[in-house]
This record gives structure tokens, C-alpha cells and sequence, in this order.
């Protein structure tokens, strides 16, 4: 049998060195040749239009772009295909840095001290140990348990919140809707790398914030997002902002990509806006992957890292 | 034996909390009641003032309160007693915090990102992987291998520097004289751990920071100084900043200190400031670990990590 095609559909940004890599070893298209264009047999895409794969009649694998792929799940004309998740150290790695680089940031005080720079002010405030603080993964997939390693080795306590019960050493489990409080109330810095599912939109909302952790001394606690906009309330954590709730946020992600410039978010001083890099996909790492996981399926193999349709990641 | 007194000889800061520790098991003053004091056995020390020790006939060791004993050896009357080190896991905990931090946020472009969310914009940069770069460490003591540690698992590549030959796992070790320009030219971050000594004062000068890798993408070195002040020329990291040698520095340490307001360092757009607090030496740790140090040597046991008086650390 000939290669099949690939069909390349990406908005919201120009996926040349994508279609660079791709084209090295197969026919890539960015629009199929009709509704049911024969010669596509996987799609490689990032919020990819409506429909575009419903006709397609020998599509093998659906390919996401990103981490996450709820932006496949977007699409009500979506073949029943296997979904192919990224799975690369490389996007792994740029997230455990991220985790740590925000989670330091916030316990070192950081804000404190680029303000004290301004003022030009010479002053020790009181510094906690790690080993004094609880970081809370919500999200114990490859990305939490990665970023959780290294916080271990610097001596955070961690306590980790999943769906459902997933062990690991050195930290401290909750499960489902029972133990999401318990996890919370023992949470100073909430880390948030969920997947976007329809149980999981909007769960970051002023009642979740509400219950984390808020000791003498340490001034209220921590929000990081670094998983989907839509998993929080932007309104809701300007009001925890605001009311002393929460101390500080870091926030890769909002409800709206890019964040409008009206948003009240840009300006808060205690919040710390990146542009939803705290991963990128490289596709210098991701296409050598992509292309021998179609290699193998043409081999008669079965897909590594395929999405569980029932629980939406 | 009675157990002997403790002089208590600080300088800089108000030591109220050691005073009440010590105190709990062992007389303490602040002054010796003569020259000559016969009922002091032990002097817990930052920055005394000179000659104060020279005449105390029954002083067995000197403790410093801080990483560091460079501020002991400036004593030009300083008695032959044994000098000991702080060597607390606390403070070798922060020190790897405030490293790992300083790093990932040159790393991670802090930086550029508050400058982007100033002006309210929404820009991915090129982000390289952190196996893409090169950290090398001056000092592989005790706070050097921790620092290094954490940064090998979080994916960067490590140099380490020091006198002597100090081999260490996964990190490319140079040392002397002979390996100082080939550890440079193969280093974009630069951690300053070096003790203060009369070989290492003023180290940190343009000549060193023009020996640093400066490669296409990355926009010049780092340096981070959290070691001590004056291993450094603060004019030459201005230097070095302004001509495009360095892209940033994380400076904890300055020649003089309290960092004088009138220094440009405190508004250099590239320089991030804080005021000698990498590590915290904590009373509530480090008092116990002296208390017991000096029941052993009334036990007639040997004093442990005391300083090489030779090497000057």
C-alpha cells in the first residue's frame, strides 16, 4: 500500500515547520481534495475546523498538536478514529520548569522583592523552609508526576488530587470528589495541570479557592494554571485576589486566548501573566514521533497514547 | 568542668533569637568581662570586632553564624583555636532554592515576560530546552552538589569549578588555574558558590565574564553571585551588561553592602536584586547543631567541619 497523506489543519497559528518535517517523509495537505478525499489517512491537527474529518473514509488516527486535546473533542462532526495524545519528554521537561520556576517564584517571593528593587529598599523579610510548605498537584498524569519529582528534591511537601487514585511515593494522594477538600485544606500552593473535560470546565472558581490552605505568615495562598484557561474563572480569582483569598497567581492560561487586553489580569500586581507557554510542542521533537507511530500502524501495530474517549484525555 | 561560658559577638544585626537559644543551655554574654576573660570556652561569631578574642586564655573554638568565615579571618588578632562552619541541611536547602530559582527565571525569560504583561502583550519567544544549556557552577562544596543536583533532574547540563579536583556525577568538573577559561568558554549560566579568600577576591571581573559562551539565540551569559560580595567588581558587571557580555544578572551579594542607593545596579533593567537573603542561617537549626558540637568536645571528641586555616574555607 501507497503512504497515505496527511492533512495538516491548524488555526490560530502558521504551522510551517510542522509542514517542514512532515513533508520529509509523506504527502501533507492542508485541505483535503473534497469531503471525502480518499488519499487522507491521518489528520495532524490544532483546532482543527468543524466537520473537515467527518466524510474522510480511510482515516486511520487523529494526531494532536498539543498536550491536551479538548480541542479535538470540540469538534461535533468528530470520526470515531483513534486520538493520538503528545506524549514527548522534551514538552515534559518545559512544564516540570515551568511548575518549579512559579512555584520558587511564589515561595521565594519574588513579587516581594522586584518591588523592593524599585523602591531601592534593602530588606530580609522572613523566608520559610520548603520543607514548611504544601504544593497541591491537581492533575497526576506524566506532567504532575514529573513536576512533583522535582519538588520533592527540593524539599516541598507535595499532596497530588486525580479522578481517580494514583500513587506515588514521597507524596501525599486524594481521589475524586471526596478527596478533592481534604486536598484542598491542605494546600498552600495549588498547582493546576488538569485536563479540560466537560467535568473539569470551570472547577478553578472562588469555592474551589475558597478552601485551600491559608496559614499566619505565609498571607493567603497560591494559584498556578498552567493546564486550560477554561478550567478557571477569571472573574472568580480577581475576587480571591482581591479579598485576600488568594496571595499571588501565576497564569498561563485564561478563559480567552489571547488574553483581551481589557482584562483587569494584565495590571493586577499580584498576578503573573505568561502567554500560555509554559509548553511548548516542538516539532523538532513531536514529528519523528508522529511518523513512526504511523510507520507502526502500517506495520500492523497498535497506537501508543490514544485517548480515552469516556474520560475525554 | 563547669561548663564554659559563650560569647555571643555580632556586628550587622540585632541577635536576639541566638542569644535566647544558647541561652536555654549554656551562660551567654556579649562581652568578656576583661580582656582576659578566664570563664569563656566559646565564641559564636558574625563579623566581631577586632582583637576581641586574642586574650581569652581558655577559648577552645570560634562558630560562625553564617555560610562563609571570611568575616572571621578579617580579625588581625585572631586566636589559634579551631573555627567552625555552618553545616546545616536548612541552609543548604535555600541555597539550592534561591540557585534552581535564579536559574529557571533567566532560563524561562522572566524577565522579558514581565516586561511583555507591562505592555499588555501576548508573544511566545523562542524557549530553548534546558539540555540546550550549559550552568556552570564555581564551587562544588557542599551548597555547589546540592545546586547541581537539582538541575541535572530538571534537564539542564551542569559545569562545575573548583580548586581541586572534586568529581561529581553527570557534571563536567573542571579545576585550578588551568581549567578556569575552558569551564568558562563552555558555560551561558554562571553560579558563583566560591568562598571569599584571598585568591578569589575580585574574581568575578570582565576578563572572567568575557570568557563565557556567548552563542547566536540566547543573547549573551548570566551571571548569578551568591556567594559573597566581594568576589565581585559590581562596575564590571555593569560593564559586561551594558556591552552586551552578560544578558542578565541575579546579583545577592555586592562589594559593599547594604547595596548603597546611589549604585545603578539597584535600576539596571537587566539586573535582578536581593539583599544577601539566598540562604538564611535559621537559630532554631543551626543552635542545636553548636550546642552539641560543644558537648562533644567536652567529651573529648573531635570538632567536626572546622575550617582549613591553609585554604582560608
Amino acid at each position: 500500500m501507497d503512504k497515505g497523506r496527511i492533512l495538516l489543519s491548524v488555526t490560530g497559528f502558521h504551522p510551517q515547520r510542522w509542514h517542514e518535517l512532515l513533508s520529509a517523509e509523506r504527502d501533507v495537505v492542508t485541505e483535503p481534495a473534497g469531503k471525502d478525499d480518499p488519499s487522507i489517512t491521518y489528520a495532524v491537527v490544532w483546532k482543527h475546523k468543524p466537520n473537515l474529518l467527518a466524510g474522510l473514509p480511510n482515516l486511520r488516527a487523529i494526531f494532536s498538536i498539543g498536550a491536551g486535546v479538548d480541542h479535538i473533542f470540540n469538534d461535533p462532526g468528530l470520526p470515531n478514529v483513534p486520538i493520538v495524545k503528545v506524549v514527548a519528554d522534551n514538552l515534559t521537561q518545559y512544564m516540570t520548569e515551568y511548575v518549579v520556576w512559579r512555584v520558587l517564584d511564589h515561595h521565594r517571593q519574588g513579587m516581594l522583592y522586584r518591588h523592593q528593587q524599585q523602591k531601592k529598599t534593602w530588606h530580609e523579610p522572613q523566608q520559610r523552609p520548603a520543607n514548611d510548605i504544601s504544593v497541591g498537584i491537581m492533575g497526576l498524569g506524566t506532567l504532575g508526576r514529573a513536576a512533583a519529582s522535582v519538588l520533592l528534591s527540593l524539599g516541598f511537601r507535595v499532596n497530588g488530587w486525580s479522578r481517580s487514585v494514583r500513587p506515588m511515593e514521597g507524596v501525599t494522594t486524594y481521589a475524586g470528589d471526596n478527596g478533592l477538600i481534604p486536598f484542598l485544606n491542605a494546600t498552600d500552593i495549588l498547582v493546576v495541570l488538569l485536563p479540560l473535560t466537560p467535568t473539569t470546565q470551570g472547577i478553578v472558581n472562588y469555592g474551589l479557592l475558597k478552601e485551600l490552605r491559608r496559614r499566619n505568615g505565609l498571607g493567603g495562598a497560591v494559584l498556578i494554571n498552567a493546564g486550560r484557561g477554561r478550567l478557571q474563572k477569571d472573574a472568580d480569582i480577581l475576587r480571591a485576589l482581591d479579598d485576600g483569598t488568594l496571595k499571588e497567581a501565576s497564569l498561563d492560561v485564561f478563559e480567552v486566548e489571547p488574553l483581551p487586553k481589557t482584562s483587569p489580569l494584565w495590571s493586577h500586581p499580584k498576578v503573573y501573566v505568561t502567554p500560555h507557554a509554559a509548553a511548548t510542542s516542538d516539532p523538532n521533537h513531536l514529528v519523528p514521533t508522529m511518523l513512526a507511530q504511523m510507520a507502526a500502524v502500517e506495520r500492523g501495530e497498535a497506537l501508543q497514547n490514544t485517548v480515552d474517549r469516556a474520560a475525554g484525555y
